[in-house]
């Protein structure tokens, strides 16, 4: 009995990471889904962003955030970052005793949910945007649909800095937008691949709307990664009734007192520095 | 002879080092007022940005650049970048058998040369402004000069975009200077406090000196820089007359071809990969 204390504790927690804070969208999402479970967050704010490196580089740091989750015993690993999970899947799942989901899989479903032509846009980093994830996940389930998809490196600083629905960031998503657009003027929804992007979904669906002249579908990750979360843990879920413990880590501190909770929705207790 | 060989090739480059790519607009300078000199170039380009890291973080990578630099035993190094300039120079320096010369001091006294009436805005990264380094530095020059500092985030990835002097780089740079003119509206002299913002001169100066209603000096460091690195070197500056070697490395190839010869002004023949 004794020796099985250490197993009937481990494995308890569900573990995220990503680049930075915007990966506690997703921490939003999974506490609404499966608000019994213990949730360990890593940021990686101190090699903030990943977005403008190369695979090498993206693989070699997403392998350190997932050896710190999986020190800490996690029964189930999200990528909640997009540029690791379009870059750096094969290589977490391989390294991983537990089940490691990424963004672009579920995020792709919700786009073959959302879209009613096929005919889809996917916004997000240049690292995403080059790894082609998106269309090779959408296209293994329909295809013939139609992804076109663009970097927009301007839209992660202009969520930091809060101008998330004025004039500068109507003008950004126009100029970026149009880019699109002329790729394929029958989009009629939008991946927005990137977990900053949903501080600017308001704007992002107004001007997609305007320039697509009609109604465009804006979709993204966080939901459908915690769905299927839940899918993974099946009848193996916490379904005590007080809320778990959300406990964040992050490679360096600067500005998180100030972004987390803007992600998050809820106010943090704070996150503990270390060092990868 | 022979054991003063290896002794007669060491600490004969210039070593630079910056978090990125904007580095080389110091390079560019350097190559104008030392055109003899060897350079050797690191742009740590993984982890790039280093102005919205701590100072514990931003010390720790400016320590591995400059080791790196000394291992190919230059006789100088140039700390391009602002941020590490303000937040890790006195650990450079204490760390460096050579000479070591940062960002702040040479663009401090450039703002103080500018200057008519002691008024000197700075605009820079988050780190650079928290540290008070600009306002350090000229106030030990200069007691009754006044310093107001401004961070300016999306000004980097502006700076990247290629969107220097269109509607959105002048709303930006409208929204900021605002900020900066509304603490201070004597200010008479603008520094650059970031090796980025120079792509950015042009909109900078003219929306600056709209605000002001009067002309508004723009300074930056790059060229001081340059001229303290010639002092530093006094006769043992290398006066051949063929023009010096330029040795660019980087611990991340993402995007080099495209972004860095618009900070060098120049063609490169390519940066080589290293792992800090």
């Amino acid at each position: 009995m004794m020796q099985d204390a250490p197993t009937m504790t481990k494995r308890h927690a569900i573990g995220v990471f990503d680049s930075g804070v915007g990966g506690l969208t997703v921490v939003r999402a999974l506490r609404r889904a499966l608000p019994g479970e213990d949730i360990i967050y890593l940021g990686d704010t101190a090699r903030v962003p990943y977005g403008s490196k190369s695979p090498r580089t993206v693989e070699k740091y997403s392998l350190a955030c997932q050896r710190f989750l999986l020190d800490r015993d996690v029964k189930l690993v999200l990528i909640a970052c997009n540029t690791a999970s379009a870059t750096a899947l094969p290589a977490l799942a391989a390294a991983s005793p537990v089940p490691v989901i990424g963004a672009v899989e579920p995020g792709a479903q919700s786009a073959l949910a959302a879209t009613t032509n096929g005919h889809i846009g996917v916004i997000g980093t240049l690292a995403t945007v080059r790894s082609n994830a998106y269309a090779t996940a959408i296209n293994a389930r329909d295809p013939d649909a139609r992804l076109t998809a663009l970097a927009c490196p301007l839209f992660v600083p202009l969520a930091e800095e809060g101008w998330t629905d004025d004039e500068i960031a109507a003008l950004v998503a126009r100029r970026y937008l149009t880019q699109l657009f002329e790729r394929d003027r029958a989009i009629d929804t939008l991946v927005l691949g990137c977990t900053h992007y949903p501080l600017l979904r308001d704007v992002l669906a107004r001007v997609a709307s305007e320039l697509a002249a009609r109604d465009v579908a804006v979709v993204d990750s966080a939901s459908a990664m915690a769905e299927t979360a839940k899918d993974a843990l099946g009848s193996g879920a916490n379904r005590r009734a007080q809320p778990g413990r959300l406990d964040c880590f992050a490679t360096d501190t600067s500005r998180l007192d100030e972004l987390a909770p803007r992600f998050l929705g809820e106010p943090l207790t704070g996150f503990e520095l270390v060092d990868l």
